[in-house]
Protein backbone atom coordinates (compact mmCIF):
# COMPACT_ATOMS: atom_id res chain seq x y z
CA UNK A 1 0.00 0.00 0.00
CA UNK A 2 2.21 2.81 -1.26
CA UNK A 3 0.68 6.44 -0.68
CA UNK A 4 2.69 9.19 -2.60
CA UNK A 5 1.90 11.78 -0.25
CA UNK A 6 3.63 10.28 2.81
CA UNK A 7 7.51 10.97 2.21
CA UNK A 8 10.84 11.17 3.60
CA UNK A 9 14.14 12.14 2.35
CA UNK A 10 17.21 10.21 3.22
CA UNK A 11 20.62 12.43 3.46
CA UNK A 12 23.70 10.10 2.79
CA UNK A 13 26.98 10.71 2.42
CA UNK A 14 28.72 8.26 0.47
CA UNK A 15 31.97 8.35 2.81
CA UNK A 16 29.93 7.94 5.96
CA UNK A 17 29.63 4.07 7.72
CA UNK A 18 26.46 4.51 9.24
CA UNK A 19 24.79 6.33 5.48
CA UNK A 20 25.88 2.73 4.63
CA UNK A 21 23.67 1.06 6.83
CA UNK A 22 20.36 2.35 6.11
CA UNK A 23 21.03 2.59 2.45
CA UNK A 24 20.73 -1.22 2.42
CA UNK A 25 17.88 -1.34 4.59
CA UNK A 26 15.51 1.85 3.56
CA UNK A 27 13.63 0.86 0.44
CA UNK A 28 12.20 -2.51 2.03
CA UNK A 29 10.91 -0.41 5.42
CA UNK A 30 10.06 2.65 3.79
CA UNK A 31 7.93 0.47 1.43
CA UNK A 32 6.25 -1.68 4.43
CA UNK A 33 5.43 1.34 5.57
CA UNK A 34 3.99 2.84 2.80
CA UNK A 35 6.10 5.81 3.00
CA UNK A 36 8.32 7.00 -0.61
CA UNK A 37 11.63 7.59 -0.11
CA UNK A 38 13.52 10.89 -1.99
CA UNK A 39 17.29 9.84 -1.85
CA UNK A 40 19.62 13.11 -1.08
CA UNK A 41 23.40 12.21 -1.48
CA UNK A 42 25.39 15.74 -0.21
CA UNK A 43 28.72 16.20 0.84
CA UNK A 44 29.74 16.65 5.20
CA UNK A 45 33.21 17.83 4.18
CA UNK A 46 32.01 21.51 3.94
CA UNK A 47 29.56 21.21 6.57
CA UNK A 48 32.52 19.42 8.85
CA UNK A 49 34.90 21.97 7.84
CA UNK A 50 32.31 25.02 8.72
CA UNK A 51 32.41 23.91 12.42
CA UNK A 52 36.08 23.12 12.67
CA UNK A 53 36.62 19.76 11.65
CA UNK A 54 39.21 18.73 8.38
CA UNK A 55 38.16 15.23 8.59
CA UNK A 56 35.62 12.61 10.00
CA UNK A 57 34.91 12.52 13.82
CA UNK A 58 35.70 9.27 13.73
CA UNK A 59 39.55 10.39 12.86
CA UNK A 60 39.65 13.38 14.99
CA UNK A 61 38.56 11.14 18.41
CA UNK A 62 40.31 7.97 18.05
CA UNK A 63 38.13 6.18 20.60
CA UNK A 64 34.91 7.22 18.95
CA UNK A 65 36.19 5.35 16.04
CA UNK A 66 36.88 2.13 17.84
CA UNK A 67 33.21 2.14 19.07
CA UNK A 68 31.85 3.01 15.56
CA UNK A 69 33.99 0.38 14.02
CA UNK A 70 33.09 -2.14 16.69
CA UNK A 71 29.26 -1.00 16.91
CA UNK A 72 29.38 -1.59 12.78
CA UNK A 73 30.83 -4.89 12.87
CA UNK A 74 27.98 -6.05 15.49
CA UNK A 75 24.89 -4.06 13.47
CA UNK A 76 26.19 -6.09 10.36
CA UNK A 77 26.41 -9.47 11.76
CA UNK A 78 22.33 -8.91 13.11
CA UNK A 79 21.81 -7.86 9.68
CA UNK A 80 23.42 -10.43 7.18
CA UNK A 81 25.97 -7.97 5.97
CA UNK A 82 29.24 -7.15 5.60
CA UNK A 83 31.73 -4.29 6.92
CA UNK A 84 35.31 -3.35 6.81
CA UNK A 85 36.52 0.26 7.11
CA UNK A 86 38.53 1.28 3.39
CA UNK A 87 42.05 1.66 4.11
CA UNK A 88 41.52 4.76 2.96
CA UNK A 89 38.42 6.81 5.84
CA UNK A 90 36.74 8.62 4.64
CA UNK A 91 37.19 8.17 1.20
CA UNK A 92 36.38 11.20 -1.40
CA UNK A 93 33.06 10.81 -2.28
CA UNK A 94 32.69 13.94 -4.85
CA UNK A 95 32.27 11.93 -7.79
CA UNK A 96 30.21 8.92 -6.75
CA UNK A 97 27.56 12.41 -5.26
CA UNK A 98 27.59 13.89 -8.39
CA UNK A 99 26.91 10.78 -10.37
CA UNK A 100 23.90 9.55 -7.84
CA UNK A 101 22.84 13.20 -8.60
CA UNK A 102 22.33 11.94 -12.58
CA UNK A 103 20.61 8.99 -10.84
CA UNK A 104 18.26 10.64 -9.49
CA UNK A 105 17.27 12.61 -12.48
CA UNK A 106 17.05 9.42 -14.27
CA UNK A 107 15.70 7.07 -12.09
CA UNK A 108 18.80 4.53 -11.16
CA UNK A 109 20.20 6.25 -7.78
CA UNK A 110 18.67 3.78 -5.46
CA UNK A 111 20.42 0.29 -6.71
CA UNK A 112 23.57 2.57 -7.48
CA UNK A 113 23.76 3.98 -4.18
CA UNK A 114 23.89 0.59 -2.63
CA UNK A 115 25.93 -0.72 -5.36
CA UNK A 116 28.89 2.23 -3.93
CA UNK A 117 28.57 1.38 -0.49
CA UNK A 118 29.04 -2.58 -1.18
CA UNK A 119 31.76 -1.81 -2.70
CA UNK A 120 33.28 0.64 -0.29
CA UNK A 121 32.18 -0.97 2.94
CA UNK A 122 32.20 -4.82 2.10
CA UNK A 123 34.84 -5.40 -0.87
CA UNK A 124 37.18 -2.52 0.01
CA UNK A 125 37.38 -0.47 -3.10
CA UNK A 126 38.32 3.12 -3.93
CA UNK A 127 35.16 4.88 -4.81
CA UNK A 128 37.02 7.90 -5.67
CA UNK A 129 38.43 5.32 -8.74
CA UNK A 130 36.72 5.68 -11.60
CA UNK A 131 37.25 2.34 -13.13
CA UNK A 132 35.44 1.33 -9.81
CA UNK A 133 32.09 3.81 -10.61
CA UNK A 134 32.00 2.39 -14.40
CA UNK A 135 32.14 -1.72 -13.18
CA UNK A 136 29.52 -0.16 -11.02
CA UNK A 137 27.66 1.36 -13.65
CA UNK A 138 27.82 -1.48 -16.32
CA UNK A 139 26.94 -4.06 -13.44
CA UNK A 140 23.67 -1.73 -13.33
CA UNK A 141 23.12 -2.33 -17.34
CA UNK A 142 23.51 1.78 -17.55
CA UNK A 143 26.11 3.31 -19.99
CA UNK A 144 29.55 4.05 -18.01
CA UNK A 145 31.03 5.97 -21.08
CA UNK A 146 27.89 8.41 -21.30
CA UNK A 147 27.81 8.92 -17.38
CA UNK A 148 31.44 9.30 -16.44
CA UNK A 149 31.88 12.03 -18.66
CA UNK A 150 29.10 13.91 -17.11
CA UNK A 151 31.17 13.85 -14.25
CA UNK A 152 33.22 17.02 -14.80
CA UNK A 153 30.14 19.04 -16.42
CA UNK A 154 29.42 21.90 -14.41
CA UNK A 155 25.65 21.17 -14.38
CA UNK A 156 26.39 18.45 -11.79
CA UNK A 157 28.77 20.01 -10.44
CA UNK A 158 26.84 23.20 -9.53
CA UNK A 159 23.97 20.57 -7.76
CA UNK A 160 25.84 18.74 -5.87
CA UNK A 161 27.24 22.00 -4.61
CA UNK A 162 23.54 23.30 -3.91
CA UNK A 163 22.32 20.13 -2.57
CA UNK A 164 24.79 20.38 -0.01
CA UNK A 165 24.43 23.97 0.85
CA UNK A 166 20.50 23.07 1.26
CA UNK A 167 21.54 20.27 4.04
CA UNK A 168 23.78 23.28 6.13
CA UNK A 169 20.65 25.62 6.09
CA UNK A 170 18.07 22.49 6.85
CA UNK A 171 20.57 22.20 9.70
CA UNK A 172 22.13 18.47 9.19
CA UNK A 173 24.84 17.86 11.15
CA UNK A 174 25.64 14.23 9.98
CA UNK A 175 24.80 11.30 8.21
CA UNK A 176 22.48 9.84 7.36
CA UNK A 177 19.73 12.07 8.47
CA UNK A 178 16.19 11.89 7.57
CA UNK A 179 13.98 14.79 7.15
CA UNK A 180 10.10 14.82 7.20
CA UNK A 181 8.36 18.24 6.71
CA UNK A 182 10.19 20.07 9.60
CA UNK A 183 11.57 17.09 11.58
CA UNK A 184 15.03 15.77 11.53
CA UNK A 185 16.30 12.55 12.74
CA UNK A 186 19.88 11.68 12.81
CA UNK A 187 21.41 8.91 12.38
CA UNK A 188 20.45 4.81 11.07
CA UNK A 189 19.23 4.15 14.50
CA UNK A 190 16.81 7.01 13.83
CA UNK A 191 15.08 5.43 10.78
CA UNK A 192 11.62 3.30 12.46
CA UNK A 193 11.06 6.51 14.42
CA UNK A 194 11.28 8.93 10.98
CA UNK A 195 9.40 6.19 9.26
CA UNK A 196 6.82 6.03 11.73
CA UNK A 197 6.36 9.98 11.87
CA UNK A 198 6.53 10.00 8.16
CA UNK A 199 2.96 7.49 8.14
CA UNK A 200 1.28 10.05 10.32
CA UNK A 201 1.18 12.09 7.40
CA UNK B 1 14.34 -14.72 36.49
CA UNK B 2 17.37 -13.15 37.88
CA UNK B 3 21.25 -14.41 37.14
CA UNK B 4 23.65 -12.94 38.99
CA UNK B 5 26.24 -13.85 36.23
CA UNK B 6 24.80 -12.29 33.59
CA UNK B 7 25.70 -8.54 34.23
CA UNK B 8 25.98 -4.97 32.87
CA UNK B 9 27.78 -1.78 34.04
CA UNK B 10 25.87 1.64 33.37
CA UNK B 11 27.96 4.65 32.83
CA UNK B 12 26.30 7.42 33.43
CA UNK B 13 27.17 11.49 33.55
CA UNK B 14 24.64 13.66 35.23
CA UNK B 15 24.92 16.21 33.40
CA UNK B 16 24.02 14.12 30.45
CA UNK B 17 20.93 14.30 28.81
CA UNK B 18 21.03 10.87 26.89
CA UNK B 19 21.72 9.41 30.36
CA UNK B 20 18.54 10.33 31.52
CA UNK B 21 16.79 8.52 29.40
CA UNK B 22 18.61 5.66 30.34
CA UNK B 23 18.64 5.88 33.92
CA UNK B 24 14.97 5.66 33.55
CA UNK B 25 14.74 2.76 31.84
CA UNK B 26 17.49 0.39 32.74
CA UNK B 27 16.14 -0.85 35.95
CA UNK B 28 13.01 -2.31 34.61
CA UNK B 29 14.74 -3.47 31.22
CA UNK B 30 17.68 -5.23 32.42
CA UNK B 31 15.30 -7.01 35.20
CA UNK B 32 13.24 -8.36 32.49
CA UNK B 33 15.97 -9.75 30.80
CA UNK B 34 17.40 -11.15 34.12
CA UNK B 35 20.80 -8.95 34.03
CA UNK B 36 22.20 -7.22 37.04
CA UNK B 37 23.21 -3.89 36.54
CA UNK B 38 26.14 -2.01 37.95
CA UNK B 39 25.54 1.80 38.48
CA UNK B 40 28.76 3.66 37.60
CA UNK B 41 28.36 7.45 37.80
CA UNK B 42 31.94 9.63 36.27
CA UNK B 43 32.54 12.96 35.02
CA UNK B 44 32.87 13.04 31.33
CA UNK B 45 34.38 16.80 31.78
CA UNK B 46 37.83 15.35 32.44
CA UNK B 47 37.44 13.38 29.09
CA UNK B 48 36.22 16.23 26.84
CA UNK B 49 38.93 18.09 28.36
CA UNK B 50 41.77 15.68 26.81
CA UNK B 51 39.95 15.82 23.39
CA UNK B 52 39.69 19.46 23.82
CA UNK B 53 36.39 20.09 24.79
CA UNK B 54 35.87 22.89 27.01
CA UNK B 55 31.99 22.29 27.22
CA UNK B 56 29.50 19.61 25.90
CA UNK B 57 29.42 19.26 22.43
CA UNK B 58 25.68 20.06 21.91
CA UNK B 59 27.31 23.93 23.17
CA UNK B 60 30.46 23.28 20.69
CA UNK B 61 27.73 22.11 17.99
CA UNK B 62 25.01 24.34 17.97
CA UNK B 63 23.12 21.84 15.52
CA UNK B 64 24.03 19.39 16.78
CA UNK B 65 22.55 21.05 19.96
CA UNK B 66 19.55 21.54 18.27
CA UNK B 67 19.00 18.20 17.29
CA UNK B 68 19.70 16.91 20.61
CA UNK B 69 16.85 18.49 22.52
CA UNK B 70 14.23 17.45 19.25
CA UNK B 71 15.36 14.19 19.37
CA UNK B 72 15.08 13.82 23.13
CA UNK B 73 11.20 15.44 23.07
CA UNK B 74 10.03 13.15 20.71
CA UNK B 75 11.68 9.85 22.81
CA UNK B 76 10.07 11.55 25.79
CA UNK B 77 6.71 11.90 24.36
CA UNK B 78 6.79 8.26 23.19
CA UNK B 79 7.95 7.03 26.90
CA UNK B 80 5.58 9.46 29.16
CA UNK B 81 8.47 11.36 30.63
CA UNK B 82 9.23 14.89 30.82
CA UNK B 83 11.77 17.11 29.47
CA UNK B 84 13.51 20.05 29.24
CA UNK B 85 17.03 21.25 29.13
CA UNK B 86 18.10 22.90 32.13
CA UNK B 87 18.93 27.27 31.99
CA UNK B 88 22.49 26.02 32.60
CA UNK B 89 23.59 23.39 30.30
CA UNK B 90 25.75 20.86 31.16
CA UNK B 91 25.09 21.51 35.04
CA UNK B 92 27.68 20.61 37.61
CA UNK B 93 27.69 17.30 38.40
CA UNK B 94 30.46 16.72 40.98
CA UNK B 95 28.51 16.78 43.91
CA UNK B 96 25.62 14.63 42.77
CA UNK B 97 28.05 11.93 41.37
CA UNK B 98 29.91 11.97 44.70
CA UNK B 99 26.53 11.55 46.62
CA UNK B 100 26.14 8.89 44.07
CA UNK B 101 29.44 6.66 44.63
CA UNK B 102 28.31 6.89 48.23
CA UNK B 103 24.66 5.63 47.25
CA UNK B 104 26.49 2.64 45.18
CA UNK B 105 28.09 1.62 48.76
CA UNK B 106 24.77 1.88 50.76
CA UNK B 107 22.38 0.07 48.03
CA UNK B 108 20.69 3.32 47.13
CA UNK B 109 22.26 4.68 43.64
CA UNK B 110 19.81 3.55 41.94
CA UNK B 111 16.54 5.65 43.28
CA UNK B 112 18.86 8.41 43.84
CA UNK B 113 20.18 8.66 40.57
CA UNK B 114 16.32 8.61 38.93
CA UNK B 115 15.64 11.40 41.33
CA UNK B 116 18.88 13.75 40.36
CA UNK B 117 17.84 13.59 36.49
CA UNK B 118 14.31 13.80 37.27
CA UNK B 119 15.13 17.20 39.40
CA UNK B 120 17.56 18.56 36.40
CA UNK B 121 16.02 17.49 33.17
CA UNK B 122 12.27 17.02 34.24
CA UNK B 123 11.87 20.09 37.18
CA UNK B 124 14.85 22.20 36.15
CA UNK B 125 16.63 22.34 39.50
CA UNK B 126 20.01 22.67 39.59
CA UNK B 127 21.92 20.04 41.23
CA UNK B 128 25.25 21.80 41.72
CA UNK B 129 23.06 22.89 44.73
CA UNK B 130 23.21 21.30 47.86
CA UNK B 131 19.62 22.47 49.03
CA UNK B 132 18.43 20.57 45.97
CA UNK B 133 20.57 16.71 46.82
CA UNK B 134 19.38 17.23 50.82
CA UNK B 135 15.85 17.63 49.22
CA UNK B 136 16.52 14.55 46.92
CA UNK B 137 17.93 12.75 49.90
CA UNK B 138 15.02 13.29 52.57
CA UNK B 139 12.36 12.08 49.65
CA UNK B 140 13.99 8.92 49.58
CA UNK B 141 13.94 8.83 52.95
CA UNK B 142 17.66 8.77 53.78
CA UNK B 143 19.40 11.28 55.75
CA UNK B 144 20.88 14.35 53.79
CA UNK B 145 23.00 15.64 56.71
CA UNK B 146 25.14 12.80 57.00
CA UNK B 147 25.29 12.36 53.53
CA UNK B 148 25.88 15.94 52.17
CA UNK B 149 28.73 15.88 55.13
CA UNK B 150 30.69 13.38 52.91
CA UNK B 151 30.84 15.30 49.87
CA UNK B 152 34.29 17.08 50.63
CA UNK B 153 35.35 14.31 51.98
CA UNK B 154 39.04 12.37 50.84
CA UNK B 155 37.87 9.29 50.20
CA UNK B 156 34.75 9.88 47.76
CA UNK B 157 36.48 12.82 46.21
CA UNK B 158 39.50 10.03 45.25
CA UNK B 159 36.79 7.45 44.29
CA UNK B 160 35.26 9.78 41.79
CA UNK B 161 39.13 10.43 40.30
CA UNK B 162 39.65 6.84 39.99
CA UNK B 163 36.53 5.86 38.65
CA UNK B 164 36.76 8.78 35.84
CA UNK B 165 39.92 7.22 35.08
CA UNK B 166 38.73 3.98 34.85
CA UNK B 167 36.16 5.08 32.68
CA UNK B 168 38.95 6.70 30.27
CA UNK B 169 40.84 3.78 29.64
CA UNK B 170 38.35 1.49 29.36
CA UNK B 171 37.92 3.76 26.47
CA UNK B 172 34.37 5.59 27.05
CA UNK B 173 34.25 9.41 24.90
CA UNK B 174 30.32 9.94 26.15
CA UNK B 175 27.66 8.92 27.68
CA UNK B 176 25.40 6.85 28.69
CA UNK B 177 27.95 3.90 27.68
CA UNK B 178 27.18 0.29 28.54
CA UNK B 179 30.33 -1.97 28.87
CA UNK B 180 29.54 -6.01 28.82
CA UNK B 181 33.02 -7.71 29.00
CA UNK B 182 34.96 -5.96 27.06
CA UNK B 183 32.21 -5.12 24.46
CA UNK B 184 31.87 -1.25 25.10
CA UNK B 185 27.92 -0.11 23.62
CA UNK B 186 27.82 4.00 23.67
CA UNK B 187 24.02 5.67 23.78
CA UNK B 188 20.92 5.15 25.05
CA UNK B 189 19.82 3.51 21.33
CA UNK B 190 22.38 0.46 22.40
CA UNK B 191 20.14 -0.52 25.58
CA UNK B 192 18.61 -3.39 23.96
CA UNK B 193 21.62 -4.28 22.44
CA UNK B 194 24.05 -4.36 25.35
CA UNK B 195 21.47 -6.23 27.42
CA UNK B 196 21.03 -9.13 24.21
CA UNK B 197 25.17 -9.56 24.32
CA UNK B 198 24.80 -9.34 28.03
CA UNK B 199 22.35 -12.36 28.02
CA UNK B 200 24.56 -14.35 26.08
CA UNK B 201 26.66 -14.90 29.43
Amino acid sequence: MSNQSLKLEFWYEFASTYSYLSAMRIESLASAAGVAVEWKPFLLGPIFQAQGWHTSPFNLYPAKGRHMVRDIERIVAERGLRFALPGTFPQNSLQASRVALLGSDEGWVAPFTRAVYLAEFADGADIADRAVLAAILRGLGLDPERIIARIDQPDLKQQLKEQTTCAQERGLFGAPSFVVGDELFWGDDRLEQALAWARRG
